[in-house]
């Protein structure tokens, strides 16, 4: 078990801290300003209920600012919006985050063109090399960031084999990440390690098609299964 | 059975020229300069044979430029690299190209960084959509761009499901294009119809990633599988 900040507190940061707590790991969610997270009332707009709603249901989770959360944990899972991930790293000190692992599953995503997004960053680099670049303290490990955030924590709302990708510098962090992605759920044989952090360009590059998916299939419930000739999964 | 004029005399229409042709269907390959084509001796940097080579094994299928093999067939097949899809285009006349469908299969591959190479166009355009813009008489279909070319015309060189994505504005033409694929061998639960042709910025998109698992896996013989909750695949 590990102590986890988890940033941000939208569906992907509620389903992740909410797992991870019941999987018995301690949890601190980081946010700007917690008296302002704690204040909101409205529902998000896929219809989920406000963070302080949710925090009644998982008593066992602590929250705090980006700069608390950070410098209490052992490992930081970064799921905050794309555009917002920068800064809130910056909030923290760089001793709050030298020599922890930071699991991206943020998207550059740019709704300012509406809907289908487009990618604020994208082709010739990705945020997930940005923020190791900023911050070569951390350890960044691009993954989960090609799916919904239910499937995230739970693979088998979609039945069947299906991939979650794992990119980044340090084969250790790496190790440790695909670890925490099997406590999920995640068998070893769709844990798919693509590189280094460079790959991460191929994985944000997957959203585009991914609302699109969303939008022909009118379900977020699927997920890419990479498929090899002569590798049969079980 | 149709006329087809597949542009491109690489490996990618190679396949596809052979296929159809093999299908029953007359096929013309398209060229810039036949003699040039005809006097390539160089192997390409996969290890294929030249055209010339090649059409010796393929003595049903006839060549001629871009504009000759245009202007003869129902329907064209994009299977040029991408930077050169507009001219190869440019090269037809507007009525040799009038109600004609073009199946495009090119990806804006910008190699002049090296490997793994970049996206010429994306994120907020695609070449699927330059070249409807700029050929409004054609009913562009985006399809097969996002695997292997071996794997385009016969799928089941990857065992099981996977899936075959599907762009365009004009349903009558995906309909054309959808059975163009199941000919191919293409089951229709595994042809994903995205919607208009701007959802081919999505599919263009994929090709970071996949260039990527190439890499990873050290196989061209894999593909995407759209793994849906809910709907289970025979």
């Amino acid at each position: 078990m590990a102590k986890f900040a988890v940033f941000g507190t939208g569906t992907v940061g509620q389903c992740l801290a909410g797992r991870l707590s019941e999987l018995g790991n301690t949890v601190i969610v980081g946010t700007r300003n917690v008296e302002d997270t704690m204040a909101r009332t409205e529902k998000d707009m896929y219809g989920n209920p406000p963070y302080a709603e949710w925090l009644k249901n998982h008593p066992g989770i602590l929250t705090g600012t980006f700069k608390e959360a950070a410098s209490k944990c052992d490992i930081i899972v970064n799921c905050t919006m794309g555009h917002a991930s920068m800064d809130a790293l910056q909030s923290a000190e760089a001793t709050d985050l030298k020599g922890k692992i930071l699991i991206d599953i943020a998207n550059p995503l740019d709704f300012s063109g509406g809907f289908p997004p487009s990618l604020l960053i994208c082709n010739t680099d990705s945020l997930g090399e940005r923020i190791q670049q900023a911050f070569p303290e951390l350890q960044v490990v691009k993954t989960l960031n090609t799916m919904n955030a239910w499937l995230m924590v739970n693979p088998a709302l979609v039945p069947g084999n299906h991939t979650v990708f794992v990119s980044g510098n340090d084969a250790g962090a790496k190790g440790t990440v695909k670890g925490i992605l099997s406590s999920f759920g995640w068998e070893t044989y769709n844990i798919l390690d693509l590189g280094d952090i460079t790959t991460a360009r191929g994985t944000e590059m997957l959203l585009p098609v991914w609302v699109r998916l969303y939008g022909a299939l009118q379900t977020p419930m699927f997920n890419f299964h990479i498929n090899i000739a002569g590798k049969n999964q079980p």
